[in-house]
């Protein structure tokens, strides 16, 4: 399976879109999941964002904690569809925490997590995916745990926590990808960070200059998404034969070079 | 130059000191900076391991927030040894934030920033980074930054702001290596995050078991240094000819084996 | 009712106990309920200091955020005595967040509650305290909740979400007691903060030059708990015959002077 | 000397405005100091708001976090009007931290602060209050610093350090008063908080339906200010003969009654 990290504004979709059939033909996954909050100009997703992914042949969206920024997407978030928000927010919040797709046979879990650390979120993190993956249960094969989390300390603990008992669990969030993709002992695969797709030549997807500003002179600086250098970040797990165990998991960093006459379309 | 990230504890210094010949064989470095925040038993460090690593041919030693966890290493802070502790910390606190070393008829800079978001600094790494680049100037050949910070936002934009200015941004403090080593188009050598030198097999270098222990049930637990796995993390970094600019950096992740002898020793 | 706040130290708990007899008799309270997070030199609490409270007719003892800085304490917060933590802390954590103490005829519900912002707490306040009042629903008289909370946002607010439904809202942790006592329109009687017991001559509880060099050099000081000006902080509630309301309350701020020869005993 | 704390929207500003007579009667202030950052609807200020204020004869503003919210006032904050912005803040963000107003042949200086936990200031409150002393030296023959924080442990320290030093340090922010308002033994009025001059019948100023659903469903709530039981809170302060000699501060918690046709009115 293909996860993509969290997509970023209309350059970091065009990219997503943009270069996704070459990532099938290479690497023929079964399941694609993207991390979309930040999808609609930075912050949040809409539900014609939302439908034009999975019309793309995107199996899942996981969010985080922008995953309310856009209030039309509430009422989406409750329609069935393949999208998940963090299972260990709140029960009234609009949204389930965990999906079921299936393809060729194959019925692959998607969980969403939020860290609690620096971030809101209304239950526990380390206690709800227990409660989570017991619901689970006997409805999978594979299981894919997106923690949109801040801290490396929860995003280690939580590898280490769920090895073996899930196939790969994905960190996403600081958009910045991590050096640390492996199969852990257990046969859970593992990363800490999969990034960002979208302008790597901004700061985690703003301008740097805006960004630069605000550091520097601790004033309000009016953020919009940069539009430099788009690239995708994700992994691509491959699951075993057996059930909640990956037998690799390798980075995918790739940037995209629109044909000229894409570039002036969208 | 090679630069090696946050090293942990008895095994993060019997690590470096086991794969340094190795990596000096190999690279070739001019100049050996480690960051040392980490060295005495997972938090600090003492003047013994700081003398330790400067006998064993590092030229320079980083710190961060855990810079002062050892009140015995305040007065070597002071001693002129080549130990640097954020330049942004307050003008009394012991230390200072960039030194000078010469090797080979080349001068390097070595500066240590800590980042303002999550972490206690006095000033604003933004500000005082230029502040002590105008203090360097004329006495260097290259600069090393060190900017131990947590968020990535921080970070990347520091990358962007000194690009061009310094030969290297390292980043520093999270533990996990991240996979955006790249000289950016200023020539200036950047990467999010190093890594640590240590267990691998922990969560950030403390025992996993109890730091998993720690996020379910919210008591207090008592943290160990992991000996599981150590690894060393860190760059290297190819200097130009001309002033602050780096022709490549390449990461070095690199699991470490000691001999069956050596394992007893400790 | 007496409410005291957090009773710092052995200072807190002499003031107390030199004061409790002349409270008793000036405000012949049925129920006496003291915080006593901090009573254990400053941090935490021991079963000997519980059971000395106790012995000295308090009727029941909340906590906080240092309920479990004495590990000694787990076994005692279970044991049945009238302690309570903070009731949205996680269910596998000792204690219980709510008891039920009996006198004259009258049952009073002692509810301890952690705020969410700035503190750690693994549930939500604002959910966990409908089901706390819905346990205690029939078995109690009237009600008091010790919401030990930062932000003044939370705890405001807590007093009209409670309004009419407990039969006092009284707020601790800040170690400052604000000037806003007052039975809010549908009966229940509020307050932000009720103050320490303890050393006013300090910075909440600690010694002040301690406090200050702190915030002056960014360096490890060590805390003493302050031995100056104690002082006796709380409110008296009058609850009305109706369940859940109150009729009155009134701000209890009074200096203890210890009479000489008791002054040299501790 | 008056000061009034966080005056909040518009009936905040009303409340100031109409209760404002009858104060100067009462307790004849020579000054009248305001914290404005709230006026604008609940969140930083306009140059109209402010020349309003000074219109009405308040002789200076002070302001806190919210300071910039309204980029209009950015000029304004430099144009040499009685109106200062955290001392601590960054040296390039528009204002100035201190002023002098000088009446009836009395020089006073009036000192904004901003605390440093849970707040983003570029520079240590209790390092900049010493240089900015330094600058008032011979100046002026009365100071009042209004330190605008979070945190008790932070506010109560202030009072400690400039106890003597000046001739009041009140504080603001948390909209909730303290009942500690006291001369402290060096001659110095300190009150933690003065409140907020707004609808007490809201949270913090918020209407309690909203900040109640905030808190309950982890939501976007749209915040609008209360308009429920407007009172005004602040302190009176009697300056000794002696400079930076206080004799007594006075609490002023009182509600604002506004004639029938008034009410109508804005
Ligand atoms: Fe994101
Ligand atoms: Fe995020
Ligand atoms: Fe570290
Ligand atoms: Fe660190
Ligand atoms: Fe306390
Ligand atoms: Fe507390
Ligand atoms: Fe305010
Ligand atoms: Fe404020």
């Amino acid at each position: 399976m293909l996860f993509v990290g969290d997509v970023v504004g209309g350059l970091g979709r065009r990219t997503l879109l943009g270069l996704l059939p070459e990532l099938r033909r290479r690497h023929e996954p079964t399941f694609v999941v993207v991390n979309g909050e930040n999808i609609a100009g930075g912050l949040g997703i809409t539900p014609k964002l939302a439908d034009e992914l999975l019309a793309a042949g995107v199996d899942a969206i996981t969010l985080g904690n922008h995953t309310y920024r856009r209030a039309e997407i509430n009422g989406y978030l409750d329609s069935g569809k393949p999208i998940v928000r963090p299972a260990n927010y709140l029960t009234t919040q609009p949204g389930r925490g965990s999906c079921v797709v299936e393809r060729d046979g194959i019925r692959l879990g998607v969980v969403n997590l939020s860290g609690n650390v620096f971030l809101r979120a209304g239950r526990v993190a380390f206690l709800e995916i227990d409660t989570v993956l017991a619901e689970l249960e006997g409805k999978v094969d594979h299981v894919l745990v997106d923690f949109h989390a801040e801290a490396t300390s929860e995003k280690v603990a939580m590898g280490w926590y769920l090895d073996g008992r899930v196939t790969a669990v994905v960190g996403t969030h600081t958009h910045v990808p991590t050096a640390d993709a492996r199969v852990l002992p257990g046969g859970t695969a593992y990363i800490s960070d999969v990034g960002m797709t979208g302008p790597r030549g901004g700061v985690i997807g703003v301008k740097k200059e805006q960004a630069i500003a605000s550091l520097r002179t601790h004033m309000n600086v009016r953020f919009e998404t940069s539009e430099d250098d788009p690239w995708l970040m994700g992994v691509v797990i491959r699951a075993a034969e057996r059930p909640m165990q990956a037998e690799a998991i390798e980075q995918v960093l790739q940037p995209w070079r629109p044909a000229p006459q894409a570039a002036g379309r969208s």
